[in-house]
């Protein structure tokens, strides 16, 4: 017995693919990944229309979506992140049907429950034996964790698994085993590694990036919750990694024993695993080399399912137990509602993630922004897009001063007594303005080209289309 | 936010536990398991009726429960496998509605596809931190693999952890994830070392017990399928080891590369894993404490579910892909039907357990017994119950000759050309009779005590009552 199918087609006729079902990627091959553009194009060859990509993500290298889109290939669109290439067409207005944005909670939690039920799940596994028992921590294309690709896994009518490196079975260190599969397809390539993860990256060496990573760091120093048991995620930008740096500098220095780094992983985090600073590392995704080596070879370093690290359905979720997240924004307004869904121009370059799910979460949420960018504030008075409502955000870090949500007064005293320069929001958003000038209003349609459902499963914002 | 609850009784009162309900455990604690016990005495003090116990395995240490049957607290059992100390019981009439046996495999098939939903799944972890990541492997009552135990946490609507080892969050290397968990309980202690685990059992001395073992291997042997690759699942018997130790042998001096030792898992599977005559052990049960501190330390000695090891629903098990396993018989007929739910006095004092699934997945099953037990004949017209299909036994090894099914000619071929003794079957019965006499049939009532559920959810069987 062995569920290996000679190609990809096969595959796909054998699971009965037929027009208008939902089918399933995860991105953790990110911008190296070729499965989704392999499994569109044979498809689109095989001639089926209509169908529904459910994406943990979409990068740039997916931007072969949009001829599937044009030719109505593909009529539906669910992803937790999309990157400006097909955001910038979406925008426009080339979908009839509204892009479903959910968080990275919040999708595997519609798929386990049954309101986007996946038809087939295409995984892309760097290692697989030929009864399904896959992992991303070895061959070729490791990207380390398969994080995301559990609940398609357990949950789809049929699962198909993409690899490059058919491996003996058992492959004892699997992460998804064979139960829920039916087929494997062994191709040339899965994606190519320089995209599927960065080398080291470099920390910031910008003085704005270096001022704001020094105020956040100061921000989680006096917040009351950098003591043992202290647990933490941040990002992979240039100044979240400064915060990494200067966190494990503090926690060394004050012999600190934190519990867990959690998140997309990064090698900053992974030092922090190996010096001491946390017992363990949960990974939902692994950003960097270090971070698939480490997950690898250090049992610390544990994959963990997207539902384990955020679903809102779940019985509880990592996130529940977070202290400190440190978040981007494009925009943050008034009442601290975050978007990470648009540009200030509203074109969609972007997503939630696991942006909402780790804000609702942590004891302490923190946005970390440059005052302005591209000579707008990032302060605004209402953002385009919610993608994170304000009363799950605690403070905004900025090269110019800190804001504190006034739901967080305990919070602000603290960074008040600690010296910290805290200020209102409002004087932060005067601030920018007297540098940038008052921005244009931005003038959109009145079509939806995305609907934002929160990880409550209810609709937050709505994204309308851009202009020309 | 925790999950930790102060008191069994507590965690009871929250889940909603109702009259009627269904209620299940696992029994990686085997004869060492003090929390069925503890949760029985519990429920029973608390006024519950007509429960339906769901448990993967009942051991003598759970005598209590024909009490808790007798007081109507328990109306309902389901298990795969059930001691002599309960089974004597059942089997004496205790009970109103027949026990329910099904094999590993086939419980959490149907747990998981809602045929016997569990309401309340009560799952003693070694070690779990406060909002129920737990695991086995560690703690003082450290019991390896918690295989049975994921289907319950997976799919009932409650789910209890019951430990006496809480560490702090997060339990990174857990077995079942907190999103799974509602509640979680510390007591004293879940069980007794002693009766958890054994030390390193001893191969037999017995010279029968050595006969067959040696006929055993040769078999394996000279099956064909003994070459790089091999995959292996034996018991814990001293005959079962002995082959463990005879094919290793083999195997290290012809060097084979085996794949897999499958199965509840040994220090004997251990050495051979430690050896290079497997590249791996998959393993849903520890029986001694070498297995628990593989399982613990060897990132080859992998933990898999139940249904990952056995289901006949999960789109593939590891049974699926098994060459050998070695099998017990309290009884098989000519047909090779196996017994392994009763005495030949019609006690239940077994059951399935893996024995039927194994037998259906592996390329060789082959079952090792004296040819005589308590001077009776193990083989016989007609068992007292089909635990095992016949068409699915391949070989019967005593010490006195080996039966081929006649299904299996090309084996039967084979075995003759390597000049091991092969017999006809109905041969070694007279054999037997010429030492012990043609046994008086057994009479039993006209009551069914229990039925035996074979993994593709048909009752095979069905055990009557013994009469006093």
């Amino acid at each position: 017995m062995s569920k290996l199918v000679k190609s990809l087609r096969e595959a796909i006729q054998l699971c009965g693919l037929k027009d208008g079902m939902r089918i399933s990627f995860h991105h953790h091959l990110r911008n190296g990944d070729h499965v989704l553009n392999m499994v569109m194009e044979e498809v689109s060859d095989m001639g089926y229309r209509d169908l529904t990509v459910n994406a943990s993500s979409v990068f740039d290298i997916h931007a072969p979506l949009v001829g599937h889109i044009k030719n109505k290939v593909v009529t539906g669109l669910e992803v937790n992140y999309m990157g400006g290439a097909v955001g910038r067409e979406i925008s426009s207005g080339i979908m009839e049907k509204p892009v479903d944005f959910r968080s990275h909670g919040g999708r595997p939690s519609h798929i386990e429950s049954g309101i986007t039920p996946i038809d087939i799940a295409f995984i892309a596994a760097p290692s697989s034996d030929n009864m399904g028992n896959c992992s991303g921590k070895y061959g070729k294309s490791a990207c380390g964790s398969l994080g995301y690709a559990f609940a398609d896994a357990m949950n789809a009518k049929k699962v198909v698994i993409i690899t490059d490196n058919l491996v003996d079975y058992p492959l004892d260190d699997f992460s998804i085993s064979e139960t829920y599969v039916d087929y494997v397809v062994c191709v040339d390539k899965i994606g190519d590694p320089t995209g599927i993860v960065s080398g080291t990256t470099k920390i910031t060496r910008d003085p704005v990036g270096l001022m704001m990573a020094s105020y956040a760091t100061k921000v989680i120093q006096h917040s009351g919750l950098l003591k043992d048991g202290f647990s933490f995620q941040t990002g992979a930008g240039g100044a979240s990694l400064a915060v990494a740096k200067y966190l494990k500098e503090i926690m060394l220095k004050e012999n600190i024993k934190g519990s867990f780094g959690m998140g997309g992983i990064t090698g900053y985090l992974v030092d922090m695993l190996e010096e001491g600073c946390f017992q363990s590392l949960m990974d939902v995704q692994c950003f960097d080399l270090r971070a698939v080596k480490s997950i690898r070879e250090n049992p610390r370093h544990r994959e963990v399912t997207a539902s384990h690290y955020a679903s809102p359905t779940a019985k509880s979720a990592i996130v529940d137990s977070l202290d400190a997240v440190i978040l981007g924004a494009t925009q943050i307004d008034t009442d601290f509602n975050v978007n990470v869904h648009t540009d200030s121009n509203g074109y969609i370059m972007g997503g939630s993630g696991g942006h909402s799910d780790t804000a609702a979460g942590a004891k302490l949420t923190m946005i970390v922004a440059p005052l302005t960018r591209a000579r707008l504030s990032i302060v605004v008075d209402k953002v385009l897009c919610v993608s994170t409502p304000g009363n799950t955000v605690d403070v905004l870090v900025t090269q110019r001063g800190i804001a504190v949500n006034p739901l967080r007064k305990d919070l602000e005293q603290r960074l008040k007594d600690a010296g910290l320069p805290v200020t209102d929001i409002h004087d932060l958003k005067k601030l920018a303005e007297g540098i940038t000038g008052v921005p244009k209003k931005i003038t959109l349609g009145n079509r939806a080209v995305a609907n934002v459902i929160y990880r409550d499963g209810k609709i937050i914002d709505t994204i309308k289309n851009t202009l020309k």
